[in-house]
């Protein structure tokens, strides 16, 4: 979750300390209830595969998935830390459902069962998901001349500036090919190998509970709190709009904790938002990016800063200057913590794969030292495998769609991208569907997507194999597009046939709801950075209200990839071997001291973000916490039950009036108050000024 | 409580809608218990007289005292309405007594009753009291150069400058002989005409409450939230401070409610001291602040200000221009809403007592269409009586008190006011006894402090009397301390027999207790009035954050008694004639309606405040009003328990700020930041002059 690409359905549980373990969804993980639920819902007919695809799931999907789409783009925009939805996906669909429902109850509508929220939520979360592994903020967006112009080394002109027509195009060639890729493999994972799936596995437990008569009623108390949440956050964006004249203007400038730290970055911007990101994120996320921020912002970057004109020449900060330590910094930790996992959930799967294979066993190895089961259990199983394999999908299918789709793509994302050989693209291909499953499965064992870390392996290969002269930056960062589209997507399916066998809901009905939700995902993000992109000129650039970080950062590994460490300023590199380094040896010990002492060390990829952003938004989120916390120990009962709904309603509050500030940014309507901070000597400078 | 002077001690209950209605406190009303009050009390021994006057219960007192007037001054200097901290003096001298009984329980100490509470509370209420009955935001700082010079009047050259050693004198001189006056009529009216004194009386079953058991338990808790508001308020107000670099910075600047609104005084200025007034004070009160700040700043100043040229000459804004009908309408409802006061209230005491002496009865009228008195409240009476008529206070000791204050006054008084002869204050010594038994008196029945309405009419006398050559204008404004004091500390006093009457407190360590809070508050004041006028040099300027509107005011009508309607710009006495006319008759149809629709009629003199200073503290207040109607409706029973509590932390919290704000000032250190509102334009202006 810290890492755009990295860990997109793991984290609501934010990074899971103890690869192996099962978690079920962080700190607001539902109980696993002791007796059957399939006993409960026994009276309760599923409706058919076709009966579960309604017309209004979609109708409300479509309404939810433009709305998260907005909150996640600015997310990405904003920090690139995007917290899981699915809570508020959930609830928000159960909630516009049952006024559905209530509203055409004469016309004798049929009722609103689990797997119908199922599908709305697996239909969300694809559309939305998209807005993220599109790469807006990230390798896409990184392609663009803004984010090109910001450093003046030779791959300036290669750029690739975004339009609607190339975007929406380039979504649909790479967004359904990792669906097909796991399709056959849904049996082996979900049922032989029974993988955890915390994420999915929690948004089931949530589902079913809202099903249940006690549940609903808390649900809508849930949503109640939600709305309360939601229209104060959204008002108080509101509000903070008019104070925001100009940048420079307004309460995202407000030097909180005084001009000095203001200077280095540290400030309470008053944002709702990442407050309630910061409810939702573990304390040791939070704990972990103010540590980060205070290591750079507070120490390194002033100390670096008076080296100018001895480690680096004077002049406007760029990339070789002040800058590139920031961003080649950060790179480092974040690719010591990726190398880490990587190999860690690498060889966790191996070793699992092998030792299921020899052993024929259909027990998880991770799983078998739980207790036997139950009855309860049994019945479960039994009832949801049934359910399960009743719909099938055929493999002759999902083959030919890939081939189908992977020939087409081969053919015409040449033509997007001149730089891409149509070679690159088929050996993606090919090397697609194992990554795939190997993403799916490690998804499975430990909630952690790792699909950034294989777009960043597509960059480094493809923009070495393409070298510098052949425009190697723009072919890495449209390689990247290509491999993250799929291997997320494919542990997004998987994720959601968890979801889907927990509730009930038919594989056909999760695939076909899928499909629809990666195509108005397609469509949607494109449009909605579209609106971004043209309604805010300073879009990606570092001192802006949305620097769009990752941009940034990608195409710098993209430059490392091409151009080898000769552009880095003196000792950056030892730096960065020194970070790397740090990194790794950081996750080693968090993996080796155990959980209870693993909680009180900070998480290396968390703690490169401020590196390059500064500390504010850390500072929000720890206030998030520290809410949380105060909350929990006053009412722990209440605090668990509703902070996720508080927190969601806070994110998605802000989040939405982001639609209607991009439409009068559009209009150029601009605010028509500059709330200005300024020192006591400059004010009396600027009021000598204004008086004469 | 509107008008700095009139109802000091009624303003808990706010405006009192019926006379001879017993409204016990507004809406913090102790419900009177229906068993016997006393017979709970029976086994706890009453300590002789000189034991309820214990060292601790003045060490405390001298704590909250010098606490308090910080709090009163400051409401003082900015509009003068000042809600009551019975509320808050009662408890936090319960609480610390409780701490102080802990800290010291080692040294055997003798238990807390609740006739010391009573003495701290007095001897508290004594001293705050004189930092409003002193003038230092109405009459006396009306006589400084600061007030003259924003009139260019002929009387501009005739003032005379704060000083702490005259100031402290002269209180020292006026602030005794009330005490003295109605020493000898206080078995009258309370033990004969058992007359109501609402507040007195919420005071003592408020103290009553806490000395039983139950009561000490809901009271720290109370203690504990206003402890809490309290911290929350003084933190707010430390931010603050540091945005306010210099004038028009920070958030007394804020325009929350747009530039527009601002420039006409609308804006919610963030301060909690007014929200907390706002929860204190009637429903009505606040929408009549509103309302009247609506009438003024919204529509008629406007319109007023169209007239430039035309009604009055151009030229930056004065007495002769705008400012002085703002100043002048705002005195013609003051005076109106005096006026039908005073005669309502004097022919109200003078029937009542007429009747009282003609039956020689002594149930008192107003109170004989009350339910026969039940035997608890028999037993009660004749216990309260008993103990009040034991320690008598000899009348030859009161009488010969008042002469020989009264010679010593008259000998010295014309060395600290030249313009203020020996004469007119012996007149003032002669008129005032009945004056201040009319005032307490008119209290007891209405709630309702007479006390600045004989001061006007004291400005109005002497002032005319003085004649404008001879500095009528200070020797009215002399002449009105001398008279406010006496009135208003006799209505006090007799306001603490009542509290003592209903807690067994002896009428002489009542007496006692009020002297020595009397001479603690004629030190402290003036010390404190010092520190705010030495360390904000803008203080009285009506623009600044401390207008003290009321110094201006009085000035004025000082100046009107000596000059004439001849200094006003033209068409202002029209529209003074039509606003004192219709205050009269708003009161007269509030008095009419009845009750049931007398609290949707605004009150005249609330609404006049606004007049002048703008209504950015009615948007606080109403913001204060719509949180306690929330509340209440929320939750009933905690928002009467807890209301206050919350209200007085947060009027507590940003008051005591305001000392070592003024010690901030003192010592020439101003805020590092100015957080600065300006328009797009300007702010595209002032961004070019930055960077060129």
């Amino acid at each position: 979750m810290a890492d755009t690409g990295s860990r997109r359905r793991g984290d609501r549980a934010g990074y899971v300390d103890d690869v192996g373990s099962v978690d079920k969804g962080g700190p607001f993980a539902v109980e696993e209830e002791e007796e059957s639920v399939e006993k409960i819902f026994a009276a309760q007919e599923v409706p058919s595969w076709k009966g579960q695809l309604t017309f209004r799931a979609f109708a409300v999907s479509l309404m939810l998935s433009i709305a998260f789409t907005f909150i996640v783009m600015k997310l990405n925009l904003t920090t690139g830390i995007i917290p899981s939805l699915n809570v508020a996906a959930g609830l928000l669909g159960f909630f516009l459902i049952k006024t559905w429902t209530a509203v055409f109850a004469k016309l004798g509508i049929f009722p609103f069962t689990r797997q119908e929220n199922t599908v709305i939520q697996t239909c969300v979360v694809a559309a939305s998901g998209i807005a993220f592994s599109g790469g807006f903020g990230s390798y896409l967006f990184g392609m663009s001349e803004r984010v090109a112009s910001q450093s003046n080394t030779s791959d300036a002109k290669d750029f690739k500036n975004p339009s609607l027509s190339w975007m929406i195009g380039f979504l649909f060639l790479v967004s359904f090919v990792g669906l097909l890729s796991v399709v056959p493999l849904r049996k082996i994972m979900i049922v032989d190998f029974k993988l955890t799936y915390p994420s999915g596995t929690a948004t089931a437990y949530l589902i079913n509970s809202f099903h249940t008569p006690q549940g609903a009623k808390l649900a809508k108390k849930q949503v109640r709190v939600l709305g309360k949440y939601f229209s104060f956050s959204f008002l108080w964006a509101f509000f903070k709009w008019f104070f925001a004249a100009s940048d420079g203007c307004g309460f995202e400038n407000f030097p909180s904790l005084g001009l000095q730290a203001f200077a280095n970055r540290f400030y309470f911007d008053f944002s709702a938002t990442y407050v309630g990101v910061g409810m939702i994120c573990p304390y040791i996320i939070n704990v972990s990016v103010l540590v980060g921020g205070i290591l750079s912002w507070g120490v390194m970057w002033p100390l670096i800063g008076k080296k100018k004109g001895i480690w680096y020449p004077d002049g406007s900060d760029d990339m070789h200057r002040l800058q590139g330590y920031k961003v080649f910094i950060s790179i480092a930790m974040i690719l010591g913590d990726g190398l880490y996992n990587f190999i860690k959930v690498l060889s966790i799967t191996i070793v699992a794969l092998y030792k299921q294979i020899r052993s024929k066993d259909s027990v998880l190895p991770v799983a078998s030292d739980a207790s036997p089961e139950s009855a309860a259990q049994n019945f479960d199983d039994q009832r949801r495998t049934h359910v399960f394999l009743k719909d099938q999908i055929p493999t002759w299918f999902a083959i030919s769609g890939y081939v189908a789709i992977a020939a087409v793509s081969t053919g015409t994302l040449p033509q997007i991208f001149p730089q891409l050989k149509w070679y690159y693209v088929l050996v993606v291909y090919v090397m697609a569907p194992p990554l795939a499953f190997c993403n799916a499965y490690g998804c499975g064992l430990t909630d952690w997507s790792l699909a950034s870390t294989y777009g960043k392996l597509a960059i480094f290969i493809v923009g070495a194999w393409a070298g510098q002269g052949h425009g190697g930056v723009l072919a890495g960062l449209a390689a990247c597009g290509v491999m993250m589209n799929i291997v997320s997507t494919a542990s997004d399916l998987t994720q959601d046939f968890k979801t889907g066998y927990l509730t009930l809901a038919s594989p056909r009905a999760m695939f076909v709801s899928q499909a629809i939700g990666t195509a108005m995902g397609c469509v949607i993000s494109p449009c909605v950075f579209w609106v971004f992109y043209n309604a805010f000129d300073n879009l990606g650039s570092p001192d802006s209200e949305y620097p769009a970080p990752y941009a940034a950062l990608y195409r710098s590994i993209a430059r490392l990839g091409v151009e080898g460490f000769s552009s880095l300023p003196s000792h950056c590199l030892t730096l960065c071997y020194i970070f790397f380094a740090a990194a790794i040896v950081i996750n080693g010990i968090r993996d080796l001291v155990g959980k209870k002492w693993a909680r009180f060390i900070p998480i290396p990829m968390a703690m490169a973000i401020p590196f390059y952003i500064g500390s504010y938004f850390a500072i929000d989120m720890c206030v998030g916490s520290l809410i949380l916390f105060v909350w929990t120990k006053t009412n722990k009962a209440k605090a668990e039950a509703f902070a996720p709904a508080v927190a969601s309603g806070m994110i998605c509050g802000e989040g939405i009036w982001s639609l209607p500030s991009s439409v009068l940014a559009l209009a150029k309507i601009s605010p028509p108050i500059c709330m200005k901070f300024l020192s006591s000597a400059v004010n009396q400078k600027v009021d000598t000024f204004l008086a004469g």
